[in-house]
């Protein structure tokens, strides 16, 4: 085990991902220290056994006395945060995030990090459409993946905690993409299909739809319950990548479109069977297929 | 029970719908006799007690007997079937099917059924990504809606008993909607999001992608698995309400993307806020939220 039993580690921000690396972390026998703006939710996570301690105001004492810190904040907050008490981490820290997109941040955080602190950035891809530390929930991970971030700045020692990190948390899988890389595979997979979701669900109000919806529809709608101040903020710092990707979604459906219009079987038929065969290399165990 | 037990009911088309329409009516009693054009598909069902009786090819005596005629074929193959054996049904007998569009084919239909019988549409609005009477399931029906089309021309003792059929079959809730308007809320429900889906697996043929793969991604795409030959059928029947609801979605989809592209965080906030409220509107207990 490469993260000490005896290392202090704190959490930035206890939300749904703050909270539930709280959580698995202290369950692994960690003592979680947190810093969050809500002294409730300090009072919560410390009832619940998911810290050990926390304060509702930035405190340096428990910045600077930390081993490892995660961030678990909007990409512009943690910015924000960085500016304003980065200076209180100590030399040898560690310091990762669970930020959705990268390119936009890790330059601006690494300029911020203290002589000797090493940022390294990481991207838990778990969630719920639900909020706060209170829907707090480690086995989320369990079935996810865990992005490891690295750049030409990062150390192998630090690669190597984050990994054990990754693992402490339970995620099924672990893997390492460059900042580009990331944000153009979380522009497909991710945003676009919450671009996707939310236009859906704006493009017709007929309350009676309800009555009719069968599962599909829930499925492919589940995400457009969506939080719009985290997720305006994700698109427009990963504005390039998500555009490339809405552009080349959207001639497929426009190719589409035209086919049904013109009643041309053929293409129709050819995207169909295109989209059933790539969609089976992403069958799981227990798909209904 | 208004339909007898003693009633002869016969199905036609032993895919994954009729298959499961068979075991869910031979599970209550009711001796089913099935046509179904692959012999070893008879053979299967009556090895596992789904219907008591069947036939490879059409039998003039079987659809001449038969009380209750349910048609589970694609939507063209059932008005051709019509066309060449329709003749074979007597007075009296109750006609109904699983198509997935109503306008293309009731007037067609009613025009070749003979003087005395009467044709109900119906829709059992449930399914699976996987054919055939091997995967028959009448489980698929308990959480599912059934809709009867009804027209001017059905009688109320034919809509009766049509939604004794549905009741039989388990659905959970059985309604009503005349033909366009059934044909535009499957076109928004169903139809567009199958084209949504086709297009976007259509839209990155990237083989990495499945490695970094959440459930949202794969809940999204679960119906890009298609069957092709169906659905492009259905596509073309019901083209003009499908076009429209793909023009709506569009215009929505294009809305957010010029709100990204220009940065404006406030279209985006709200277009995320009217779909949230409207997602909302669609949970089912259960739902993670």
């Amino acid at each position: 085990m490469i993260i000490d039993k005896k290392s202090k580690i704190l959490i930035v921000g206890l939300g749904l991902i703050g909270g539930s690396y709280a959580m698995a972390l202290s369950k692994k026998g960690y003592s979680i220290t947190a810093i969050s703006k809500e002294q409730p939710d300090i009072d919560y996570a410390i009832e619940k056994g998911i810290i050990s301690c926390g304060f509702a105001e930035v405190n340096a004492n428990a910045v600077s006395s930390a081993d490892i810190i995660i961030f678990a904040l909007y990409p512009n907050v943690f910015v924000e945060w960085m500016k304003e008490y980065g200076k209180y981490i100590k030399a040898g820290t560690l310091i990762t995030d669970v930020t959705g997109i990268k390119g936009a941040i890790i330059e601006k955080i690494n300029n911020l990090v203290p002589q000797g602190a090493e940022f390294i950035a990481s991207h838990p891809m778990a969630g719920k459409e639900v909020y706060g530390v209170k829907n707090a929930d480690d086995g989320i991970f369990r079935d996810a993946n865990f992005i490891i971030v690295p750049t030409r700045d990062n150390t192998p020692n630090a690669i190597e905690k984050c990994k054990s990190l990754g693992e402490l948390l339970g995620f099924r899988r672990i893997s390492y993409l460059n900042p580009k890389q990331h944000d153009e595979m979380i522009a497909f997979l991710s945003q676009l299909t919450h671009c996707i979701a939310v236009s859906l669900m704006c493009a017709n109000g007929d309350p009676n739809l309800v009555s009719y919806t069968g599962d599909s529809f829930r499925d492919l709608t589940r995400i457009a319950n969506i939080n719009e101040n985290m997720w305006s903020e994700l698109f427009l710092l990963n504005k390039d990548a998500l555009l490339y990707e809405m552009d080349c979604y959207r001639n497929c459906f426009d190719k589409l479109y035209n086919a049904i219009r013109d009643g041309d079987e053929r293409v129709i038929k050819d995207m169909m069977r295109l989209s059933t065969a790539r969609r089976k290399m992403f069958n799981k165990d227990g798909d209904n297929i």
